[in-house]
């Protein structure tokens, strides 16, 4: 299997159609890709403050990539198989930064409130856990924070998660899922990093358990296949990804685009599937804090299958 | 055990501390609730449409109650924990009503756009599932959709949820669960009706599957203990209630609530506490579709009870 | 001219219908109306602090009221020509009171952030001047911050605009204009309070220049005319008040009335509306503050007399 | 006076620093931009429909740019005094374009209601008027809906407003007034486009009465002055514009670095600067349509003289 790492660890902060490629695969190939922290590697003890040692938006969240993929022009969907996301080091990040937050004054909420502290705290990974404290200790429980291809004529900030994925920060693209993400470019310019060691509902500080990571993954493509916004698939679950402000907007993306798809390909008529939505749907909120917020509606397969005119694609 | 029901069928549409109060329990006691379905029994089947049927907000959602509970003062909290809701009809129903709903134009976001068309679907319920359609059955999964308190001083529409409880549709206020409310009027003055057969995150269609209902609680006082917004507690969860608009306002609400619950109780500061959730919390989507919206803070007690210095309440 | 004031100062804290009215005045009939500033007298020096002086919501925002106007049904209009408002005292208040406000976190937009400091500062009126410090003065321009009917069945808290009026904050409702709002109850049941000495768009500090003051005002009726929110109208322009959050819904009820507006007086179809109000309507920001927010859609009667079929009503 | 015109009408759809400047100017040079409206004079009678003749987002509003202005350096402030603002061609055009707009579902705001009917409106230019209808005429009243620089390392669709400026649409932005943009880069590199004829506050149609414009303007460069977000200067007044989504947050962002403006140079405390907007300020709903809302906030400068220890810079 091949590792795909970004060369001369020069990072993009930008995910866009200008960026030259790192490296090439094919529909079908399994790569391992390494990734980077959110801090790029640069708070590494708690003494480690981010106005200090990181240079800021929009020079933030650094991502591998872009990697071509071979086939793949405007119109088609790329699909990513999340097969492992792995720790490169033995911690994991977090910190709360100024002006960013969900319970917080912000650039966008924006307050004449002092901020609250800034602060950083090194997590060490032990044995499948990240300790919180000296009493608390979490499963380790991995996903892609941000992963995405590159939206159509715009190079937009990897802080903001959108129609062509980027920082999400839904804990959904995980192993064992399947991300689908619309191909707006040749090659489709697939980007990942912001990996998660671990992150609540709404990632509320701001900052997950950010650490550098291995994600294994396998590409594929569904040709002419065009979807409006990012889609994950598991053995048991259809989910959407809206991203907007207010969430409310965020959550309306989400289910109109669940909808869509229950028509197109599972033999629903649009009302149907809202009823349906309206009685078994779920929601998981991505995240609350970033420049869009993200909110993924699913719908647990086994209520639809009963339905379903043909197989899925 | 008692029986409470609505004498002369004289339902509620406001929650306020001027109704007389239609029973008086003590602390301790377990009754079995009576309560209407939202549509007050008026939609029994699919040619029944709202408009015609039903008079419309403010006289809609009609409550049981108010229940006086002996020894409850402005201070305290009313915990009601929920035994069993039992449909007290083979149905439920649900609709599509003009002007409501989460994927439409509504009185608040209004629109210039045609409305969805108005329906009524009456769904059998057989053998612990509802049936949304012909090939479509749905577990029986009920909650209460509308609990609550009188409010300090204001009366207000059965429709609305608020720190008082009221209209939440989040389908955590179901058996095996506590629900705190805070006491504001000598009595607390309980509320509540609002039964759902079944219902997804959001209630996005803008009605769940509504029935009339038996729903058996015990009511219990923890007195001199104030809360601001309402919470619920089960064996493995903490949780808290907030509403407003935009949604990302519930949910800022219910995540501050939380956090002062862990502080206050559990040993936590307020920034430890705000990167345990960060990491560990939960979030369910209540409603998107009431006239403020509600959300669902919530944290498994498992990562907590190491840092418990002492125990719960 | 009579006066009218209320009975033994028992100001009231919500809009309702349950509060005996204070006095009877039949249509046509001028008068005037006394008024207590928004923190009932409590506040007289700048040591006097909200926290310290004043019970806080709900029973905050002291109203006049309520008024019964006779022959007034539901279904009608009742018409408020404010003819004056002048200042009861020679000095207003305005303050920084804790969670309140617009650029800071409150009870709805809740942070972990340390507040703004409380302040309370008297600003004395000279000359038809509010002096705001040492090298500032600026002019007195009163108008009313709370004004409204009895809601149909429930009864408000004073702090909150919607569809009854309440408390709007917006600069409009002045002398020289006339405000129509619906008639939800027997005698309308009319409240009027929160007097401002002058107010900036938004009222961002969360606080105006409050003042007691006496408001003249002559009531009419418009008979079987219905109103879903409430109306002004000045020599000069048509204009219409939504409450709602987000501040974008507030904005769209208040187009979309003022759209309905056009079409059922001033002969216009509803897509001409659309582009007339996209061309040459104008907002005015009421408030950004109150539990719901409160937006100004207004057109100038010039752009439309030239379409006018039949005259005003 | 020079000229300057998109080469090969090359207009570009979005503001970044990749493009190559069509032009240099001196700090201090006037110079005519030549613009074409919205459509890139593709609607040129009522039969042409966006959907049909337009490509859509992101290659929509085409923008003449970018423009290097010599010297310029990040940290420096761009100075774009617009002299005038000129119709280039007889006519302006107004439309409904499907899931566009402030009082319909949208691509954001998404809904399953059937959108309005989509609509072309050429609108004649006569003696500085705008024909709208047979009966309805309204004053030409000139400025630019997009106008901006290239963001620090994103390049974004002009259809966005934020902190450079872009697609900001409030009517402030025309002649005799003085827009202030951040320099991100090298060059600045200026873009302008989306020339309205006439707009109402909020544009809520989704579209202005659009134009292809010659625009006057002058240029010169604060160095070393950074600012966050664009503002306007006239002789009367000083005002910020927010971008943001909710509308709330708009306004927040104005409010927020206007006082900022205040006490930077005007020798205003924070508290005092809010106290005066709170009392004194004034705000202007630029757009309600666009991907992010924008916001005026304005203060008249006589409110401000007495308090200013040193001149104006």
């Amino acid at each position: 299997m091949r590792t795909i790492k970004q060369p001369n660890d020069a990072y993009v902060y930008t995910l866009g159609p200008s960026h030259p490629p790192i490296a090439k695969v094919a529909p079908g190939e399994t790569v391992q890709i390494e990734t980077i922290d959110a801090f790029e590697g640069r708070l590494r003890t708690d003494d480690d403050l981010y106005s200090q040692k990181c240079p800021g938006p929009p020079r933030a969240n650094p991502q591998t990539g872009p990697i071509y993929i071979e086939g793949a022009v405007p119109g088609d969907s790329l699909l990513v198989s999340i097969l492992d996301i792995e720790p490169a080091e033995p911690f994991a990040v977090t910190a709360l930064i100024p002006e960013f937050g969900g319970l917080t004054g912000t650039t966008q909420t924006a307050t004449l409130d002092a901020p609250l502290p800034e602060q950083t705290r090194i997590l060490p990974i032990e044995e499948g856990e990240i300790r919180l404290s000296e009493t608390i200790r979490l499963p380790l429980d991995p996903f892609v924070g941000t992963i995405g291809t590159a939206p159509d004529l715009e190079s937009i900030s990897s802080l903001v998660p959108g129609y062509w994925g980027g920082n999400m920060d839904c804990v959904e693209t995980r192993p064992n899922s399947t991300l689908w993400l619309p191909v707006c470019n040749e090659g489709a310019l697939f980007f990942v990093g912001d990996a998660h060691a671990r992150q609540g509902d709404g990632e509320i500080t701001g900052v997950a358990a950010e650490m550098s990571a291995r994600v294994t993954v396998t590409f594929s493509l569904l040709k002419e296949r065009r979807i409006r916004w990012p889609r994950i698939e598991t053995s048991d679950y259809l989910m959407t990804v809206g991203s907007a402000r207010p969430l409310e907007d965020a959550a309306r993306i989400a289910w109109k685009e669940l909808i869509g798809w229950l028509v197109d390909d599972h033999g629903f008529d649009s009302l149907e599937a809202y009823h349906l939505l309206g009685l078994a749907g779920e929601m998981r909120l991505g995240n609350m804090v970033d420049p869009s917020y993200s909110m993924v509606a699913k719908i647990a397969k086994r209520w639809i299958s009963a339905n379903r005119p043909t197989g899925d694609p």
